[in-house]
């Protein structure tokens, strides 16, 4: 905390200032300028109220300086955290979220139906993707608008996982869905519109699978950071982070999808960061670029919709690629991961996994 | 909605548009202007997915013109909203919301401790105040910042009711602590970061109390009906909105309290209106000024954080105003309410109303 | 200036923070805390370029402390500025800006012809209006728009001045149209889109006449001070501020009015500040609450357009009053005016001030 | 124009609001519906102010439809521009901006003395840079910092390409200032605090130099293409754009940068658009990340912000490159836009041009 005095503030206002923060148990640095004298305070433990200080005589503002966060703080851990997933059978290899290899996440918005989400699968998995995503509880902003599947839908996702060995990611609503998801799923999404339920954050805390937490709409990135805290600060350390785009006044694009939150996530810590170039741009024309750049940005993986009918698509489908787009995306954004020294799956082999038991 | 269609689209091109709105049910009105021709499309029961038509050759844009909120519309119920509340005891009078008298909402953010609460609740009951707020469930950025005291908050906000006679409002979080909201409080409040937290507003929808539906961060006006018509989709008609301020790039304060938001909902909407400056600006010195403004926009109550010791919350200290503040506040409200045909309450007598009985 | 130190920062980076720190002429004030180091930095009377610093081993954060505005800050100038007029005719009395009797601007977006200026000016002084707005040169966001009439439209106002006695405010875009709004208007205006043209801030700070500087439609408080302070630092020292809404995600309005600006300038600046809710909100139907509430807020007055036949107007017309709604609006702002001490000028006598010569 | 009546609209407003329309000279097309009826207005050449219609009884909204640019659009001129720089001497080879080489653009915020500029200069010549930028005349926030060499910066800049061969841009401010820019540079630039600064724009519009033109802080992309607009009206067709970071609530970064809007000013117009990823992030160690994913997106050029000596420049020193990193950068950048079927111009020869005649 730094305490920045008017340029007219008296001495006695000074030491007012000085002598209350000493009071409150920590200690007081004054620093006398040309123009004014600002105040540091440190020790610290617990953040002190601004509040308290900024309305003493004399004061003319309060700035915070320590960082709140602290698990996912890179201060904490030097190193990348590496989600890792064991191998979907036995001459498998296994997944990892963080580590060389991007991680590539795709399916429709919504399991509608076992075949729909059979036919993305396959496509999807046969292009390389290593998760497969799809919702079986859906945030809409409509109660009218189809709200998913529910169990059903996790059900034949986990028939997916059994026939193409991509893992799962699926989205969790509440405390009753997270069950089931942690249940049926390979990793817990939380989406945009609960990244500050931190009741629910806390849950996810404690499920026993990694958990991909999306940025809220309007979060900054000190409220990302401090929602992953949350989830952290219950024991569960298998965090990623997934960029999906934020509200501004442009109107080009559904989002306005940040990438240079990406270096800096990097920079403050040492969890993985995904991007979701869908939700993003809301756009389908736009997916394919912004996947490039996601990917030349340095991002650890990319999280597309894709369905085999975008025009039927019970939710989002102006947003979703058709496959032989994916196809193309795919290709485009392995050489550019050959540039940033990552790696992007070979295109799978159409034999169903299940078949090699 | 309507289709746009690019100048230079040829007649096969419409022609093949207006096949593809027929085939999904719907009927298409071909409007050829001096340069391009639109297509209007009328007897969408559901939503057209404009993905569908976006993509084809010749499209420009597609345009959405119907609004999917349908019980929060004026267009279905003309008349405003006034929610009622029962009388406290026998000589009391009903308090509403919604109605001519304003309703104004005063309390501190979290309820810390039973002297803390009965303090702030004495001094705001006899300024004027007919509902009392108090945080006992609180989403705080933090892990580590205080959470709340839980049932034990809301005991003392039920003993706070039996002395003052003022309504409790106060925030449910998740579906656990909104069963002991709808327990002990009169009014249920869901916080702005859980305005789409859809599987809570469906809770919140089948409650026997009142909701206050507070306006996220970066919710649109028509996002924040849709939310409040989750709630009413599931029967509970009794709904107020809050506006608390919105995230913009402006920094001098908290968020930048968007006061134009109260005629376009009352334009739109039937349902009652409030403002909360203190989270509005997340400055002391300028919630009464904003509280000021409030009232002549035309809102129909007010939301205030007091505190009897601002300088020691344990959180929204600096946005707390002292009871001699909110004297003030409620002084100058109360004429400014008489301008616009609104009054407010009374400064009501220090006599307990328990002592009645 | 402030550098936080990372908390694994080691000794002799802390050393060499302060080295550079000295070497550039600076006093280092090192502050050892629980966590990390943070090091203060006083007598830089030009600013240290933060990148410096930033970028040396084991530091986290700069932060910049002092403010960079001077002639606009009250600590310069602890009391009000009012900006006098001279009164229109002998037995007239002088108007001002930012003394007790709000300033009350009103007129068409464009002067259209002299009919049309003439019927509007008879309304709005009628009303009360002490100043005439009307724009001669207008910055239209299509070059295929209606541009203005250019001095034309000057000597009209100049004629309305003589009429009526009111003051004319009115915009200059660039060099050569400063020239002639200074030769013929009482203020000149310098609009959102301009506000950070520097080049002509520099011109209205030579100007004779006092300035209205809109806040740019993105422009932060201290943006929107400092180019009060570029005027200023030429040596004109008569300006007003204007709030006209800010450009954020919302759309249920043109702009966001952000209202909390007004006391946030007040607390800041010693210089007077009106509040335009015609191009805060963009809706006829908005414009009357959004007076009242800005001055309940405690603006200096307010700016506001009126068009005889709005249907008809070349620019703005959805936003401009009817003269009987600008009626209904000073009689409802004279009343709120009352409660926060400020008066309203009384209806004005329609007899003709050139009557009186 | 699209009217859209209430839902409770009777017979008779739907019937007014049609020959208000016809009588101002339109069509109007009606189009019962289930719920509402809905009215395409054609035959507007000028737009229609929509507030006519918008408060006419019965009418819920007005919705433009047709896009207001024309000379900038792909509609009026399917193929990309390219605009053309001629060789500097004889036997080297033109340059473009648009074509499948990448213009890249690289120098020091400002021209601050010879000795800088050249030492500058010579590093991005050798690692590949075409354009050579740099400031004669600074936009500065604060009327104290370094405002530029003036003249003197231009005449410094042309002694640049006389050695380098480097094509020269740099920034207008005023029309003063345009007119000298045009004398000594290749190209134009207008910065994002004048991109609608209408007076100069037209100006802009006359030089007989190419035009690069920078987003506003907060332009949308209509607004954008619309000054775009304003300078071909006037006669200069080389015109090419230039995405900087708009302003948003994060504050990671200075600004936000936008990198959708590259795709989306590409299927909208046939004008060439480049990236500023310095002013774009405000930040060095996010400008190589920012750039390779401006490259991967599609963009037609990088305008980047080299310093021999960060730490002293007179302004924007933290989001200056070293000269070593701007040679990685090119490096990265080269191999990205090979993916994308783009060139970079290989490595200068550090032989100076000059010597050649």
């Amino acid at each position: 905390m730094l305490v920045v005095m008017q340029a007219q503030a008296t001495e006695d206002q000074v030491r007012a200032v000085c002598q209350k923060i000493e009071s409150l148990g920590y200690r007081a640095h004054s620093m006398p300028g040309a123009q004014r004298t600002a105040i540091g305070i440190t020790g610290n433990k617990s953040e002190v109220e601004s509040g308290t200080l900024e309305e003493m005589p004399g004061v003319q503002e309060v700035i915070r300086v320590t960082k709140p966060y602290k698990l996912v703080s890179r201060d904490t851990k030097p190193d990348n955290t590496i989600i890792k997933f064991p191998a979907a059978h036995a001459n498998g290899s296994p997944v990892t979220i963080g580590g060389p290899a991007l991680a590539i996440v795709a399916g429709p918005c919504a399991i509608e139906n076992r075949d729909q989400a059979f036919a993305v699968a396959e496509r999807v998995h046969r292009a390389g993707a290593q998760f497969f995503r799809g919702g079986a509880y859906k945030p809409r902003t409509s109660p009218y608008s189809f709200q998913g599947l529910g169990e059903e839908g996790l059900r034949i996702m986990a028939d997916i996982r059994q026939q193409f060995g991509m893992k799962i990611i699926t989205e969790a609503i509440d405390h009753e869905s997270l069950d089931l998801v942690e249940e049926y799923a390979d990793m817990i999404q939380i989406g945009a519109r609960n990244m500050q339920n931190f009741s629910l954050l806390k849950r996810a805390g404690r499920a026993r699978k990694p958990v991909l937490l999306k940025r809220g709409m309007s979060a900054t990135l000190e409220e990302f950071l401090m929602a992953a805290e949350y989830i952290m600060s219950e024991g569960n350390y298998n965090v990623a982070l997934c960029e999906r785009g934020v509200r501004t006044f442009a109107d080009h694009t559904r989002n306005t999808l940040d990438l240079s939150v990406v270096p800096a996530v990097q920079r403050l810590s040492h969890l993985p960061i995904l991007v979701d170039p869908s939700h993003g741009t809301g756009k389908r024309n736009k997916v394919t670029p912004l996947s490039r750049a996601a990917v030349a940005v340095g991002a650890d993986g990319l999280m597309v919709e894709v369905h085999n009918q975008p025009d039927q698509a019970m939710s989002d489908g102006p947003q979703s690629l058709f496959p032989d787009q994916f196809d193309t995306l795919m290709e485009q954004v392995r050489q550019i991961a050959a540039v940033v020294g990552r790696t992007v799956p070979a295109i799978g082999v159409s034999e169903p996994v299940a078949a090699s038991k």
